[in-house]
């Protein structure tokens, strides 16, 4: 709260749980809470960080305006001698992509996974202080999804001990990597290896692209921007760059070998460094972006219902006040779900990182079992939680009526900014597809007494899931946990069976999953959602502090469920594990639940615990003042710092006066 | 095809039908046709009109860009002496909101719609010569849906005989009004008309805004820009404004009186205009709206289609060429739903724009029986279409993967300027609602003898349809179209039906239409699907040219209704007209239908008929020449204009160079 009267009081004094005990639940842990709390404030309170005219700058004014925040926030890092969490909650609140998001986020890492020790002693520090900026140059022109398909070569060179880096085609141009279009000194380019004229697949190379005495690009290197992205603001704060290279040389010792090795005769040789932490790397990244998901999702919802909270229209009896928004069922029923995601998705994502700490515990000890499982259970998490997420967002937007398409609202830049999470780092088909593939890989081997592990272990009841029928006699039956998993389990466990089914009368399976992947992405959605609703069910089984809290998680992870029941009716029907009145039960119990969670809804986004400045909303803001603030912003757009505007008199007065036809146009 | 070779010949080549007959059964006619064709090559041709550099424009050039192109536009249609209709043609086109908008197509409208005989006479010719400009001056900042709630009041003082308009609230503050923040001379305002001290409801006055002369707002007037809105360049062009009135005074005749009037002495009376007028014009503006769904997301299928035959990605063979996107199904089960939605928006609203005749004719002869209807189903069909469309540009972009994000594919834009159409001329959930109140009421009247017209005259079967069973028993019986549509009839029928049944549950009805509001709104969409399917089905009753044409147009029928029957599948089953067999015998139809219309799919979207110029895409163009075009269009950013980026002395280097402690940030 900052200053002034607080309009939504009134409903926060409605809740009937401890604000203070969700958010921690919200953060994580008290520790976690406090650092965000902390860091949020900082940025906040620093008017060196103030966005609210982004979106009215053009490229250039815009691209420096990141660069000086940017620097500053480095300078604040160093004089606060912040730790790398820290900082990087820091650059995360500062909320505005920049060069430095994939220095650190993927250049540093990049070295610290693949770089050989010596490497990481030579590289690694220069990292850190930032001597050098580096970016990830892997996608290119011609190939983002399908990394085997890059055409950028490295060839070695033993004559010289070098590998030449070359762009044999147009569409090997490295184009997307951000960071690399104006700033990055260096990057780590991925590119099919050649020695001795045999390729060998695509490995990384650290390349030094700019000449750090005067920035400009060394010889045979044409880099650039790409050019403007969706939104104003947005990710136009980032130089996504295109690379060319004109057989560059660099020296063998900068091919990352952590895996595998070049040597100075030109043999290409394994280490014996397990190639699957490549995958363990990918879990992690990947659990991220589910936790991102969750963030973005969240900012929006707390927008969406706190303005409905304050907007009012219809429904005036005897010229009293209109209803608030909020209290519509179709605004309740649009709103409520993706609430009810947004801590879905924060809990599978503490699940997740939980998963990343035990494969990796696994893999140093040799055990590679579960990491095919837990690949693909993050690839499915990434795609379902980017794709609802993005269009979650839009949805909030629209729940705001007119008001939601003013980039004052924020929610047209957080939607233009946050979309790519969806296409980048998988495409979110293409990564249910290989859900898909697991699935029906773990039901083709459910005879040969392979038993499924993890977020799979339930297709081992298989065939008791395939007779199930659910027993839901009356609407509150749908409150049982373990009625919702189990119908769950059938829909799932059944469409995996009938792809396979159907994928078993193709004599070429490959053609098969071909023609089935519509079918085959379904099926792969519905055990994803499984696993989101067992992991909300887990999370409530452990220690909630506060029994209001744990009442409205139940109600939350109700909504989250019954939701998805109702939008996938259809699968639940076909698959016979529910029958129509059962669904129509599901839905009566859904609007009790709208109801239940009404008079908690202001305090489930306070929860989130987001500062205005984080929000960047007016009509979000934390103390409901929207209209005069509304007001106020208006007058602050360029096109108000004169009363007659610029072109008038060129181009609108000659048409008043219908002098058009002597005007230079 | 704008010279070079054509990359997409080969799929033009694979087409089944004739493509220029398509374009007319697009255009709707050979004329309509031939006018569209020859307006826009005369706006592609004319280099006053490019667009490619406005996302990168900061507000101020960009909306000058936009005045100077407007007045080039208005020029150029003086000189070709285009009528009204071509000149619309142009302004279309030219594809840039633009004040002219409103003027045009509201404020004109309104003068002629609901002035006096006098009051046109005096006011059109000044607006048809852009002597003064008009918009339309509705919504405030705290009502948009709600029309009853506007606050500007409009007071009669017979000492003068003129009204005081006067906004009493800041949230009566005129808001969201295009053309109105900077430019307009005159808008029609809508306030609550008082005489006499009595409230007589919402009517339109005609108020100048702006001097003549300097172009400054007149005394008591507070006019300005609301501030940037979603995206770079789009609506961004318009000045969208705000408006505040502090006593502001105008003769008496300004008020529009064509159906009220209110006399020298004060008094409120109504003429013998009948009220219902103005649902005529809403059938009319509404059937506008579906119209422009249908190109909105046409150009984004145009532009997804064509990029998908050009994009390859993963299953290469032996160092073949890698795999066409448009091979896999899964971006067919996407894409090519949405391309039978065009065409069947594109049938719907041809059909629409009779039944405005319809509505006019009858109006004119005093039968008002089928307004309701009309008006109900021009709603819904405005929020039906709306709603796909923005939603489909966005799964296009998602469809161009990556490089679907830069602006250079036109798809970002294309859904930042589409998108405002789902709040619009109706917030989408507030017409479905409607719709649902009209078929609720249908139902109750059955027993009373009231036969249920027009798009409702299925209900009158609604026994029959309650006991419906479809007899579907292999894939190839849902290409039969009255299959099909008993199976949406029935679904529809009982949804209502249904909403009908737990409506009457309740004792005060409107709670009950409040609590079931969400139930309402699926079963408003049901029957609004059922309309669009049935008047596709008409169209291919009718004369359509060419075999090969006609065949493909029942194909994308198919296409359109299964896939919605698989989307909904949950209701179909629910409702008991068909069984989960039958289902699944839909989708494997589906299938069969995507592969029918692969061959055929780059001929589908040329039958739009679209130059480079409007299209604004890379990935679109008729060529198909993407990559070499995205490469040349990356370093026309500013971000390029020099090697080394502004601000990167000042910002970057001092980072490198470890000296940010003495830099000036």
């Amino acid at each position: 709260m900052e200053g002034g009267v607080d309009h939504l009081a009134f409903e926060r004094n409605k809740a009937q749980f401890d604000v203070d005990d969700m958010k921690i639940i919200w953060a994580g842990s008290r520790s976690e809470f406090e650092l965000s709390d902390r860091i949020s404030r900082l940025v906040a309170s620093d008017p060196a960080f103030r966005k609210d005219d982004r979106t009215t700058l053009g490229r250039k004014d815009l691209f420096k305006n990141t660069l000086r925040k940017t620097a500053y926030a480095w300078k604040r890092i160093l004089e606060l001698r912040l730790n790398e969490k820290e900082a990087a909650k820091l650059r995360s609140f500062v909320d505005e992509p920049a060069f430095t998001d994939l220095h650190w986020g993927m250049f540093v890492p990049a070295i610290k996974g693949q770089g050989t020790d010596e490497q990481q002693q030579k590289w690694l520090p220069l990292a850190y202080k930032m001597q050098i900026i580096g970016c990830y140059a892997q996608t290119e022109l011609g190939h983002g999804s399908n990394v085997q398909g890059l055409e950028t070569t490295a060839t070695f060179d033993p004559k010289t001990d070098e590998f030449v880096i070359h762009s044999p085609t147009l569409t090997s141009s490295k184009w997307w990597p951000g960071g690399l279009g104006k700033i990055s000194t260096h990057a780590v380019v991925y590119a099919r290896l050649i020695t001795d004229g045999q390729e060998q697949g695509v490995h990384g190379f650290i390349v030094q692209l700019r000449s750090l005495d005067d920035h400009l690009p060394l010889p045979g290197i044409t880099v650039g921007d790409i050019g403007m992205k969706f939104g104003s603001g947005a990710y136009n704060t980032m130089d996504n760059g295109v690379l060319r290279f004109d057989h560059v040389r660099i020296p063998r010792n900068q091919m990352l070998m952590r895996v595998s090795q070049v040597t100075r005769e030109g043999k290409y040789v394994q280490s014996n460094v397990p190639r699957q932490l490549v995958y363990g790397t990918m879990v992690y990244v990947r659990q991220a972006i589910v936790s991102d998901a969750s963030i973005a999702l969240s900012r929006a919802v707390c927008i969406a219902t706190r303005y409905s909270a304050v907007r009012r229209q219809f429904g005036s009896h005897n010229g009293g006040l209109e209803s608030q928004v909020i209290d519509y069922k179709t605004q309740q029923a649009r709103l409520f779900p993706l609430l009810a995601s947004t801590y879905a998705f924060r809990f599978v994502s503490e699940w997740l990182s939980w998963l990343y700490t035990d494969v990796t515990q696994r893999l140093q000890a040799g055990d590679f079992s579960t990491l095919p499982e837990a690949h693909a259970c993050t690839a499915g998490l990434k795609s379902l939680t980017t794709s609802i997420a993005a269009d979650g967002i839009e949805e909030c937007r629209k729940l705001c009526g007119g008001h939601g398409y003013l980039n004052s609202s924020g929610l047209p830049e957080l939607f233009a900014v946050y979309v790519p999470a969806c296409t980048y780092e998988g495409d979110n088909t293409v990564l249910l597809l290989q859900v898909a593939r697991h699935l029906v890989k773990t039901i083709s081997q459910l005879g040969s007494g392979n038993k499924p592990g993890g977020t799979t272990a339930y297709l081992a009841r298989v065939e008791q899931l395939m007779q199930y029928h659910s027993d839901v006699k009356k609407a509150e039956d749908w409150l049982k946990p373990n009625v919702v998993v189990a119908a769950f389990e059938a829909r799932a466990a059944r469409m995996s069976v009938a792809c396979a089914q159907n994928l078993s009368k193709f004599t070429n399976p490959e053609e098969g999953f071909q023609e089935l992947t519509a079918d085959l992405v379904e099926a792969a959605t519905a055990h994803c959602q499984l696993i989101i609703v067992s992991k909300f069910i887990d999370k409530l089984q452990k220690d909630i502090p506060g029994k209001g809290v744990k009442q409205q998680l139940e109600v939350l992870c109700s909504i989250y469920a019954l939701s998805l029941l109702h939008k996938h009716l259809g699968d639940f029907l076909s698959a016979g594990c529910i029958n129509p009145l059962q669904g129509s039960l599901a839905n009566e119990q859904l609007r009790s639940l709208y109801s239940q969670v009404r008079p908690n809804a202001i305090a489930l986004v306070d929860a989130f615990n987001y500062t205005d400045h984080y929000l960047g909303s007016v009509l979000g803001r934390y103390d409901g003042n929207v209209y005069p603030k509304l007001y106020e912003e208006a007058w602050k757009d360029p096109l108000n710092d004169s009363v007659i505007p610029d072109g008038f008199h060129q181009y609108v007065q000659p048409i008043l006066k219908q002098q058009l036809r002597n005007a230079r146009l």
